[in-house]
């Protein structure tokens, strides 16, 4: 059992109607549910207005996957939740971006380029190709799909060489976006999916649910968790893995840790 | 003309008779004076103790390629002034990471990893190998070279996959470590160069400053810097590549500026 | 249950005393039995001197994971079943090529280039430091595993930058390489290990026998078998996916394939 | 002077009235002439037709750059010429491969894949984003440029996942295309450009010819031809970097080579 927590920002669902009225138990849930339809996963959310925005670390402890769609309030998200998802990830945690999700705090900060890209609110066709046949998180799916209203991204999108381009979009107003991109963040799977607009039904779309669904299973970790990634241990001589003599002059002594 | 800056912490130097010892005249002006050893390389220095550490938006600017070492004060480094350098980078600077540096602040920034290793300082030898001979970076080194007193890094180097990993190195104690790494950050080449150790003649040998100068002239950027990387601009409908029209609710009105 | 062939070119096992005392029932039968320790592995054995090698159409149809073990008969594959594998694979089986297999005309097919390095027979010490923790290739293994003896191989080694660098080994005489590599041809996953000498009892150790067992679980394709993945099909104007009129001169006549 | 060679199959040039009216001097000549408006390229062709279809091992090595469009003869191009452009690449020539040369015998080679894709002859629009801003590759280009007519080559391209994506093509017709990619295969450059319909007046396009020049001064080996990339050197135990005594079984012979 797949544990995946969808976290929702939660905000456009309480100020739009328009979004209200797509989503009127909040894209979280919608996500959830698409999510729960797989035997093999369960899925929980959180939200931006719990306490630590529902991301305490026990919870993020017992967490494989968690997906994140963000919009109106980036800003608002704690840093400190967010360097603890940093680390959960770096420590094998599965994370997927979705949409505009690309200028979340944690995207951003995994990503350690600008994560911008072109946009236009107008209602026009995506069609999403796969471009890696057999890739897991393509399984099930036909060569293309079609989103009939969606909000445009255009390249360039800023963000470093995926591991893998899984899918590229055509946009009826003439622009093109890698709408898919694997990497491996540490030890975690991270996955950015471009659709999911809040005033469109994008999340009730069936290829959609299928790309959510297969993206979980392809960002839960095969291992546990791995502990400070982040720190940088001292191998002493007497424990290096061949014999060595300590020679010339040195700058630490012993027992002494690393520079930060 | 490339120009270069050369940064350097240059605290050690100040500190230990050691490192003062090894370099009278500071690492930074060791490792320019290699670099200057080219005539097409004109290179100068910054230091942690100039004002914005010498790295005011105006000398960035006029700056094609940054070398950086760093070590005991990554933390007195302004954010203000890593995020300058960011910037710089995503829009073409060429940024070369020397040693210690590996946690630094503007390292860790771009890579989006916890950049950390294992270390051992016991003046071992190291014996670098060349992974991807052709390589720029490469040219006119031998298949491998050795310093005969270096500090060990071990892997794992928790970094994102490299565009290239152009050197691979050996230890006496029994470690590796994949010592030269080439990313693409927005614009800007970056690469990550591991030998340094502050208390060693490293910067005097003749493959490393040949490696400096053959990086300096990877990294220099073919274009002019690149403005305003981290804007999402929005491309309204009537100026969209292809005529179409809007349909469907909105968010946005119009010229409102998208959502940070 | 992943249906598993191992291959093995079974020559040395009847010509070398030295290698039939440390594989008396053959490497291939000796991989084979590390695999099927698990449960969730059905590995079957073929061999080169089976008609086509004992790689025909309908087993290749039924096998998820490939193993490739060989050395002194690489000119004598057929390039029928060479390119038969090749085609299975870029449709999605996995593939996992050991040793000496670099320089087999399968690897070498797929990688498109020399798959050339250095290497010694001198019994020497090889560690293999895991470079990618959390990697379902190292799961469960520890930062770093020895063979007391193995033949030496050593950088560069010639093939394509790897989607990722999963193990690199130190060798004793003073060598690296890069010992576990990860590959995508076409849908296929394809994993290069390094470690197995013919003289040696390599693939009887303990973590030899793991990462086997993880590359194999890693290999296995999640997706149907893709057919006529060297097909070109032309999409006719009339079936294209946005309403188009053709126009301009035209080099190809309705209904006619592409140029090969 | 990076001195080039365009190679052109001349095949729709002599046999189709359309493509002689538009090239009426054959495609290589008007593509060496665009590449010749840069004084730092001497351009020079070859075609098909000449004995060794123009590429002796003496051009191969006085070549930096090696520029290639076919479509109607791939299987004509001998197989010698072939493996021999293929070791010039590996020792560090670059190599530009253009539109249908997707299917040329030393781009299937190169990259280890089918190399398909599927295409319409309908003289649509297609337009060419660049995705990474500030590469070699891309400079001087605006955001996008179009071609007003051109044939539709569509996703998936089964091609290894590439260094760099620099282009992805829309098309009006509805599909999406990776349109240039950049690889490293042993020591060269090679990069993949679409367009380039014979029917089509595409190489006389300002923005093309510009790629075609910046593709080649960003695929000029920076280093001397690399030899005998395909061998595998026995470095004996007297010749280890390190001290080692030889141990254990031995298959090989002092001074025997490996086996291919």
């Amino acid at each position: 059992m797949i544990r995946t927590v969808v976290w929702g920002e939660n905000v456009h669902e309480q100020t739009s109607e328009t979004v209200a009225s797509v989503y009127p138990d909040g894209m979280h849930n919608c996500i959830a549910a698409a999510l729960n339809e797989d035997p093999g996963i369960s899925a929980t959310t959180a939200t931006l207005q719990e306490a630590e925005h529902g991301l305490r670390q026990a919870r993020l402890e017992a967490t494989d996957v968690l997906i994140w769609w963000g919009h109106a309030a980036h800003g608002e998200v704690s840093d400190e939740v967010v360097d603890r998802v940093a680390e959960a990830v770096w420590g094998g945690m599965g994370l997927i971006l979705l949409h505009s999700a690309h200028f979340a705090k944690i995207f951003k900060k995994l990503m350690g380029t600008p994560c911008s890209l072109t946009w236009r609110e107008a209602g026009e066709r995506e069609r999403l190709w796969v471009t890696t046949p057999g890739h897991p998180i393509a399984h099930g799916l036909p060569e293309f799909f079609e989103l009939e209203h969606e909000e445009m991204y255009g390249e360039p999108f800023r963000v470093p060489e995926p591991l893998e381009t899984v899918f590229i979009s055509w946009f009826q107003g003439g622009e093109v976006f890698r709408s898919g991109l694997t990497y491996r963040c540490g030890a975690g799977n991270v996955f950015y999916f471009r659709p999911g607009h809040e005033t469109y039904p994008t999340y009730y779309d069936t290829n959609v649910r299928l790309v959510l669904r297969n993206a979980v299973k392809w960002a839960c970790p095969g291992s546990e968790r791995i502990r400070s990634v982040g720190e940088a241990p001292n191998r002493e001589t007497e424990n290096a893995p061949e014999l060595i003599e300590e020679r010339g002059p040195k700058l630490h002594t012993d027992g002494q840790g690393g520079f930060r």
